[in-house]
């Protein structure tokens, strides 16, 4: 397709547009769910990694992968077709690809408005706000889209200090959400809409969101393990990990802070599925080196009977991107059916995506249950 | 507990007792069985590996630790208490826990009978058993045991050469319980019960069975991991594996034909949770230098959004022997029990303990939930 | 470079071309060599894994790559232009690459011939000697190369069968090279010069040549570790390997015969540096989706200290074809030069790029002394 | 050979006994230099890990294993025959030894003397230093040796705090050997004999020393690969790794300075060798599960020709106590013979055991040489 031709079709659609505002709009994850939402609408690839390309989606009523439309806020210049040019160099996304798909990353690339607050920012929090919310507006409006869902794909923000008066970034993008009347999903392990300042707007709102921290590699590997141990009756004494990343991911966690926020979740889920914290740290190291690339050991030093010692380790050699890229189209299509559907406040059902999810954490086999039973649930009668 | 304090206790408990009659009864499963019941009823260890011994059991009704009397068959020489020993020396069995069982383990050796067929057997399969079947029936009386549960724990029998006539040695077995109106499980990948000239006999008896092969490894960890790549619908390239064990299941398996019985059972996980069969060999490899130990390498090579190529690994190091033991004593009182409520027939919920169940094979996490009501079910009013 | 222009310079040089002639021309590895020495030549990219290019090599008076010339024989259609871009849609070479350095495959691509024997293939052995020594001739003659020295980087070919009259197919390639007067180098497992029937006609030719089978991954790494064992005095148990491999190098190493003949030169270093035979298997598996690129993984079982059991594992993580090129550029140079002094017969001082080397197996440290020793004394006086 | 037995056989020797003085001499690496020093003695058990005991070693005259007293300082209470039996329970010390080792492990634990200083130390520094060295010279005196080395293998102290006005523990016994006229190994991370302040005393003691930091696992593996991708001039682009460690060594590099004096050794080796810092870092963990075994984990990014990227995975398991004992008593015989030889200041040779060697550091291989040659020199003519 065009640059132009993308443009008309999308707005011809009218009503069964659907906006999805990327808070984070130039960065890996952001490139990878344009282009890759491009490239498996058009068919030059399958939808492999998304749960709402296979049969149990099949009767919800999501929204076409062809009638999304993304714009979003960065704090950085740059531009997504030369960004995805360099993701393809990295091997993230096939050769051709992002020519292929030209037109979809220039007709984004149009949408993105310049996010903050930037260094030296001097308008307050309410300002921002409102600024951030007539962007989404305006994108709503111009797009023709029936509704927009934002989506916080940005670098983890540090733990704020003690005395910080502001808000977190993340938090201001999720009120802009609220009053811009959008359902929101935090990808991120950053505090973005669970700010106890945003509670009381967020009960008002009338409007579904979901979070938080996207589970692509570790936690993912650990919320099938550690159940696996509980179910055999073994005793876990240790579980330690070590994560190695490059790209903006490594080095935003590189910050002891974000790091902090990060592993919390990790560890949950060991918490919640084994009834019990075992010994053990996780890393998260900046390795510039390993690119878009990352790698996780896990090392489980666990007891059998009688006490024998022994061991699992686990190594997960993944791209980030094209991890995080399709849990992001899922949920953004999930999440804003969802709204269509009526919804409104935590989606508890939505744990399968999460490392520190809004309900209950609990083995994946069951998050997958309970994804599909909300499936049916939003294609089921009103 | 001193050798004839132990025995007076079997025999006090009367109508409470429960054979446990084990097929490769002086191997090193069969060994840390007999310890590790005796230890763990003994309040001596924790019942780790059990799930028999977790609250999901608690009202099932199940034959105590401390009720189940131990003999069996083997065909080579050797002394229960002596094997305990070089386990220990292994680091199998904790250290001084041999002297602390010897008792049990005195008392379930004097229980041992000769098996076959021996090297130049010259009695026939209908003479063999009959004579399996009395030893049995004779145990059962002395004991006065209320049922006797027949397991095998022998090493992997070579799949039978064609022009064979005789029938394999675990099936002598299998024929043997049933004629003894004994339950039945096969631990092995051997044909045991699944023979086709058991098939009638086997249909009429009227015992509950369970099999075959039990997953203990390499396989459990492909039941956590292929349901979580077809949940996350990632597409798997290739499974690939490899194996290193010392003790007699390396030798064992060493032998072509007997891995090939046992990576049927590896690969038919897969094919049942990917619903496709992805390329990849699996190695077993006799190291006897491991002793006991084992280790598992598997290699998963898959794809992620638009083929980005990823790459998951892990690594098994655990001990043969206490790995399966636990599950052979789950596995002789969910029988025995089964048993006592009159069922019969193959046991398709104990998926969660085989490789290559009767029933479907699934993810793991569903096979646990099947045993959960299985067990709720031995609870249940008659 | 343009295509006109490459082969005017090379024309240009005079007797500084130095030829090298590719049998198994239009494979990856060789594409990689062509590829990758214009790339390197022209300034494109560093010089990264290749000895002759470092420092020790500076005063060996070793031709440059500039002035290396191409061709080769094959028995597969196909040109190295399209091989180039389809290796690096697999990430082999880098993006662009291939465009870059257009020229310089096309010429190749020009000089490569029919090799044999094809299927069904009426020429004796004789015959096809001739022919492929003519076409060597013929090259070396119209590049008007000083000297040729032919490499064979062919899939590896399955040990004869016992009554085969042939000679296989890499010796006949080695009698052409000697019948042409060129210094040959075998990168393979492959029989090649080694053939008894070749022995007398080697030892008079006159030429040098070096072999057999590239030192690239586990080897390597087994070259290095092996003797770090030794030298710390501790004792190895069992050494275990799997390898997986796509490409065409895994389906001929499928065959058994074929992965036999690799194995040999695995297990040789082993031998040669801990001066016994550990337990331990070596597997290598046919992987298509493994693509170009390979894994391999060694479990090294060694007792410590009072008999403590230890275990180091190692995970290989390569592309063959990249790991391969700048050897055999590295020892197409050292050869060529060694045939310039007039060294010839087996070139024992090479033995640091060989599983299987002429001279005596050590390990890698003493390899490189030998090496280093060696371009010195190739850059002395005469 | 019984306690008493024991104590004669040494002090008939008379001149011929040598003393080993040990610092840390209640733990783990202690205990087991005692126990294994006198089971290899009495050919109970090879000398495994060894290298004084291969045959490069033959000829030195090193004193043999049979001569070696032992006695030393620590601040905790305990008993090295029970120690020994706690480490028999963790699988460091083989079933029985501790038994029949009781005699030599007892004589030994009557010469442990308390160290210091101690919490609330009212002593001075010049006050410990003379206890110290009394409390050596008295031993020295009692067994009759003829010279008594003193080894550090005491927890790693934390680096100073900038204020701190006494000098660190391990400068203090590095003080004391001096003045006690001992000749002087640390194997560990901690100042002792590299403190500024003794300097002038060191050089003029006319004793040998060596040190520092006893490299025993990951640092071992590094400086055999290091070098092999040095050689084979792969561009390494980043060398991560994480430990786990539990023992007592675990809980003191928790504390985050004497981790990164442990640290500065392991990035010596691959600055050293690869000429160029890599990107990574390396990570200790306490783990207390993992009791004396250890686990370390390397990823190493490197590019291969054309910058493609590729990976070398490293997992090391090991226990710590069993990989440093067998160097201690190398160490303790080779800075022996090189005091009875008349050899002073930091013995260079010996880097082949140290992470941060007083020499050069360098390849293993090298390393391996340079201790072969001093072997020679020690054997050699006066």
């Amino acid at each position: 397709m065009s640059e132009d031709q993308s443009g008309i079709v999308a707005r011809a659609r009218g009503g069964d547009v659907t906006g999805v505002w990327l808070v984070g709009a130039r960065g890996s994850v952001a490139t990878t769910v344009v282009a890759g939402c491009a490239a498996v609408a058009a068919g030059l690839r399958p939808g492999v990694g998304m749960v709402t390309e296979t049969q149990v989606c099949a009767q919800a009523g999501l929204p076409p992968l062809g009638s999304l439309v993304f714009g979003g806020h960065d704090t950085v210049e740059g531009s997504l077709p030369k960004r995805a040019e360099e993701l393809a160099g990295q091997g993230v996304l096939p050769h051709g690809l992002a020519r292929s798909v030209h037109g979809e990353l220039a007709a984004a690339d149009r949408e993105i408005r310049v996010g903050g607050p930037l260094p030296g920012e001097r308008r307050g929090d309410g300002e921002l706000i409102a600024a951030f919310a007539a962007d989404i507006e305006d994108f709503t409006a111009r797009t023709g889209a029936a509704r927009t869902v934002v989506v916080n794909v940005a670098s983890t923000e540090p733990v704020p200090p003690p005395g910080q008066v502001r808000l977190p970034a993340s938090s201001l993008y999720a009120a802009a959400a609220l009053r811009a009347g959008c359902s929101y999903v935090n990808f991120t392990p950053s505090t973005g809409i669970r700010h106890p300042e945003l509670a009381a707007q967020a009960a008002a709102a009338g409007v579904p969101w979901a979070g938080r921290d996207g589970k692509t590699g570790q936690t993912l590997l650990r919320a099938v393990l550690a159940p696996m141990f509980a179910q055999r009756a073994l005793a876990v004494r240790a579980w330690s990990g070590a994560n190695l990343l490059g790209g903006g991911d490594g080095a935003a966690l590189a910050d002891e802070a974000a790091a902090a926020a990060k592993n919390a979740g990790k560890a949950r889920v060991l918490h919640d599925t084994l009834a019990t914290v075992p010994e053990g740290e996780v890393h998260i190291d900046d390795v510039p080196a390993m690119g878009e690339w990352k790698t996780a050991w896990d090392h489980v030093a666990f007891d059998g009977f009688l006490g024998t010692r022994m061991v699992l380790q686990t190594i997960w050699q993944g791209c980030d991107s094209a991890l995080a890229a399709p849990l992001v189209l899922d949920l953004a299509r999930l999440v804003a059916r969802a709204h269509e559907r009526g919804l409104s406040g935590p989606l508890d059902e939505l744990g399968f995506y999460f490392k520190d999810p809004d309900g209950p954490t609990s083995a994946l086999s069951e998050q997958y249950r309970h994804l599909v039973a909300f499936a049916d649930r939003l294609g089921g009668p009103a």
